[in-house]
């Protein structure tokens, strides 16, 4: 019985690992996709959403038996109930992932990343497909020293997302609206992945420490903005 | 001891209502604040987020407490289970409220509110604070029939939320870059209020029922463009 018991929470931790990884080839596919404009990329990313949904809903399925059958107590219980949690957060990074690709799909044959900003959005592509690799680490060894990574890449994530705003709101910006509004969701989605793994890694820190922490919102609201 | 212990459940219910009153307090100063360009109102929203924080982070952990204490099955463990995840929601929701106060703080004492969108937005707002409402008392009440309610609502909001885009979009939008960045933001975070609410009440419908489904993602990535 309690073999079978460390079987399955195993099973959470390695499924843990598994979403993360489809989430990490969404975010690699779909900033791709977006700084080629490369619309077969983003339908694929598009239509693998799915999986990811039906894979945190049997994780978490799984993890609600488990508390119901094995009645899990101290550490055992804290890798349900975070599981519980990381699932809706990696559930969500695909669903952003998916709203970059429908951006490129929807400016398809034009690009979607607007003039001037070309570089800026490949390197925050670049550091999200970095959060999500690191971030999948973390799940798999629990090596919270990665924990500390996550956050300064966050932090660089921020930066380049305060410069894409900097951009459109300065005097030298002839972007179209379209451009504009373009640049102000793809820049808020590009950001929201590092926003998400750092509050993951928070619940992996639980899992050590017992200290239940919120999610506290470190996302920007309108950066460049003159106060 | 079963009486202690389905104290503890109402105690997670009561708990989720009171939770929901703040959101729905948040949200309609934030949204009043936003509309009206009132300062202090929307100072008073940043400043009462910490407090829904910490609600939440509470009911987090008595949750947990009771999964470990007194490990619920059947409809005892959806209670504990699906408050977890609500509480999540409902945290983020407060966090969204910050932000609409954030903007309106930030444009201060410039209108936060772009040219032509006055009434949109007063709209929008009035949605946003109905959908609060009404989740408070399908929190209270577990009505079924006021899911259905929240999804109409939502689909007014997300028609709203439309016809902002297709404002900005058009040849008679004259507002400088910021006030296009503003409407795109703005209007993203008052329409994610809805998006929440029928995900929680997604979870509502799991206690009846059992069927735990995905929070799948019903918002809108950027409505108005042509494809």
């Amino acid at each position: 019985m309690r073999e079978v018991f460390h079987q399955s929470l195993e099973d959470v931790q390695d499924r843990l690992v598994e979403i993360s990884e489809l989430v990490t080839t969404a975010i690699e596919k779909a900033t791709r996709a977006f700084s080629t404009s490369d619309v077969t990329l983003a339908e694929e990313v598009i239509e693998s959403d799915i999986v990811i949904d039906e894979k945190a809903i049997a994780l978490d399925e799984l993890a609600i038996e488990i508390l119901a059958r094995q009645q899990p107590v101290a550490r055992d219980l804290r890798i349900v109930v975070s599981a519980l949690r990381i699932s809706a957060s990696l559930e969500r990074m695909g669903d952003i992932a998916e709203h970059i690709a429908q951006l490129t799909r929807m400016r398809f044959p034009e690009r979607a990343i607007p003039k001037g900003l070309k570089t800026t959005f490949t390197q925050m592509g670049q550091l999200d497909v970095d959060v999500a690799r690191k971030l999948t680490e973390l799940l798999r060894t629990q090596d919270l020293t990665i924990a500390e990574e996550l956050r300064n890449i966050d932090d660089d994530i921020d930066e380049l997302h305060i410069s894409v705003f900097e951009k459109v709101l300065s005097d030298s910006w002839q972007g179209e609206p379209a451009a504009t509004v373009d640049a102000t969701l793809a820049s808020r989605y590009h950001e929201r992945f590092g926003d998400h793994a750092v509050s993951i890694s928070k619940k992996v820190m639980y899992l050590a420490t017992g200290d239940w922490t919120t999610d506290s919102d470190d996302s920007f609201v309108i950066p460049g903005a003159t106060p």
